[in-house]
């Protein structure tokens, strides 16, 4: 299974909401890259995870989900969530834990370790923080995806007696520190090289052996309060970073982390989270990168590509919306430039429909910024304009 | 002792860094308020917790530090840590644990068990968010200090081996949750009050009786993913809110919290997060209103006036510019000002002095804004303008 692969099976499960409306002109540009060119895509759409299926079935997914996947190269979804009735003032009562367990099963079943989510902000994008030096950011939040905080262990003594106790466990191991804290530096690495090739942004940060470096990790934990996983993060991360003295590294506890994500995003290169900490960083990183109407995500298993990765939108189902063809499909589509991203680590033909499709984004961005126009609208002008 | 305090004994607690010049200067204020007309203070220097006592006795605080400070009505605390060399590259290794340590002895010690941190952006304080509107915020969001991931407890199995497993127990309860709900409630209901009285911003939310209301109480969970106490924190939020019918209720996922905080903080009202979540919640309110500059907030247990409250700047000790005198006294001098609006409850000397500094920092403000002043400067400007 070394060989490099050409053909891609793609689950496609557009899910709830605007889900569907725009996964539909996202699988549409998808096409067009295959017909012209484009690397070879077998797209097989799935009509689960979603609520739809779970009215019928009584459950998000099939049973055997699991095997029905396991054939498939990645996984490209578009927004779960159905929160119930629009109009019932105590809909926040509903558990949505139903919507969402497909995506913490989903990454659990194909053991997608890492989370990752560029911070880069496209020209047009939503500006959100006032200092024109945020216009510069160009950071790379990397979540640890599975364990710690969402191990879901704990439960309720004397539910709902004043006299109850819940508790949750957080279980952190040093495999999985070690894992995630590897694949930052990996991934530092890789920006370095960039920055000296002058396909990235420079920057320079102080270096452990007092000179310069051009990447930097930075460890993200809250171990002045949670001193357990702290200290163990804190080791592990200190004894990655010795197998890279080329990378700077730096540590933020999350609070303050959070602050300077407002104040300086442009001082961050690469962060390293967990679990929950990075599922908070993330969605500010999305913010920095113009929101939720323009920031892709992935979870990917980095020790083995063969785990099918899932690429989803940071955005919700936004059901208020749906089903009127105004959901922007930026997101969407650059979450699908991101997946062409990942087999183009193997495929040329997928690296290059990459960066078209990344272009015909960003240019449509450039030219149309925050101005109101409907979802076909958008996807036409980004497929008219792939290069 | 139910009967109204007029006599105000105070632990005064210079700390670390930059806290002894900022607290010096803010006694000198209070001093000024106390020699004109002002409330009774009695201030009670402490040379503790502080690294300097810490480097003499091998502790923060002396051992019976409850003792000594149990008389006291209030602790007025500058700020603590001292993160080992500057120069040191690595000391983000060294565990700055010690620093904090008294921190959460202190909260508790005296069962502090709210922490509170108003967000209204004064004039001439930094913006950090693009949109105007962000200059209208008008938040307060209040965390639950005693549990939940707070408890410290956990531990590290085979530590330092590759097959360590790090845990951390989360430990929540139901009267925990009850408590701070029902005081966040309470504070709305004085909002709506001030709001009716022509006293704060105007503000409508949809209320659960399908009218509007002056006031809303926003709770913060993960509980699609932290469920255990998520389920029972939402359960007991809304046993809670039944009592209070005018007052509107939302729910926010902490992560959509954050992003909003930043894409539109003016949507909040009262916010009301668990231990960390309210840590990280906190630190963005205080960047929405300008920043660690002049963020002020405190500790305190509204089921008992006669625990001493901890009043402390949220700024660090920042040891890079301490004894320079060119720390921002601001936050401190506002964090004096939240003592005496405390005070004033009972004490209608002390509710004087808090409008009369605060109105002398804001006036100091809104004339030099981001301007490099010394410590003293800001300070002097600030009694010279004490209406
Ligand atoms: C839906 C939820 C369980 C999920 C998470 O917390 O991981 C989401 O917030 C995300 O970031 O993908
Ligand atoms: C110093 C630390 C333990 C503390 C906390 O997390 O509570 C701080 O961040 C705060 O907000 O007061």
């Amino acid at each position: 299974r070394e060989r490099k692969r050409s053909h891609w099976k793609v689950a496609v499960m557009p899910g709830d909401g605007i889900g569907p409306e725009v996964m539909e002109v996202t699988v549409r540009a998808l096409r067009a890259l295959v017909d012209d060119g484009g690397p070879e895509l077998e797209l097989v759409e799935y009509g689960w995870p979603s609520h739809a299926w779970h009215r019928e079935h009584g459950r998000m997914m099939p049973e055997d989900w699991r095997e029905q996947l396991a054939g498939h190269d990645a996984i490209l979804l578009g927004a779960l969530g159905d929160p119930g009735p629009l109009h019932d003032p105590n809909r926040y009562l509903l558990s949505d834990g139903v919507s969402l367990q497909p995506l913490l099963a989903l990454r659990k079943g194909f053991d997608q370790w890492a989370c990752e989510r560029p911070a880069v902000l496209l020209d047009g994008a939503p500006q959100y923080i006032r200092d024109d030096r945020a216009r510069d950011v160009d950071m790379l939040v990397i979540r640890e995806n599975s364990e710690g905080e969402y191990v879901g262990q704990g439960g309720r003594l004397r539910p709902g007696t004043p006299d109850e106790v819940a508790t949750q466990m957080e279980v952190f191991t040093r495999r999985g520190a070690e894992r995630i804290f590897r694949h930052a530096f990996e991934r530092a690495v890789i920006r370095a090289a960039e920055r000296e090739a002058g396909r990235r942004r420079q920057r320079e940060f102080p270096s452990p052996d007092g000179g310069t470096a051009r990447a930097q990790v930075c460890l993200i934990t809250k171990r002045n309060a949670l001193q357990y996983w702290g200290d163990m993060y804190t080791e592990t991360f200190a004894a990655v970073a010795a197998d890279y003295p080329a990378i700077a590294t730096h540590h933020e506890l999350v609070d303050a982390a959070c602050m300077k994500f407002v104040t300086s995003p442009w001082a961050f290169d690469v962060v390293v989270a967990s679990n929950l900490q990075g599922d908070i960083l993330t969605d500010l990183a999305a913010v920095l990168c113009g929101g939720m109407g323009v920031a892709p995500s992935c979870n990917l298993n980095p020790s083995d590509r063969h785990q099918p990765p899932m690429f989803e939108p940071t955005h919700g189902s936004a059901p208020d919306i749906a089903g009127k063809n105004i959901a922007g499909p930026t997101a969407m589509l650059l979450t699908a430039a991101m997946m062409l991203d990942w087999m183009g680590e193997e495929d040329a033909r997928a690296r290059k429909a990459a960066a078209r499709l990344r272009e015909a984004v960003e240019a449509d961005l450039r030219a149309h910024g925050g101005s109101r126009r409907s979802t076909t609208d958008v996807a036409d002008a980004v497929i008219a304009g792939l290069g």
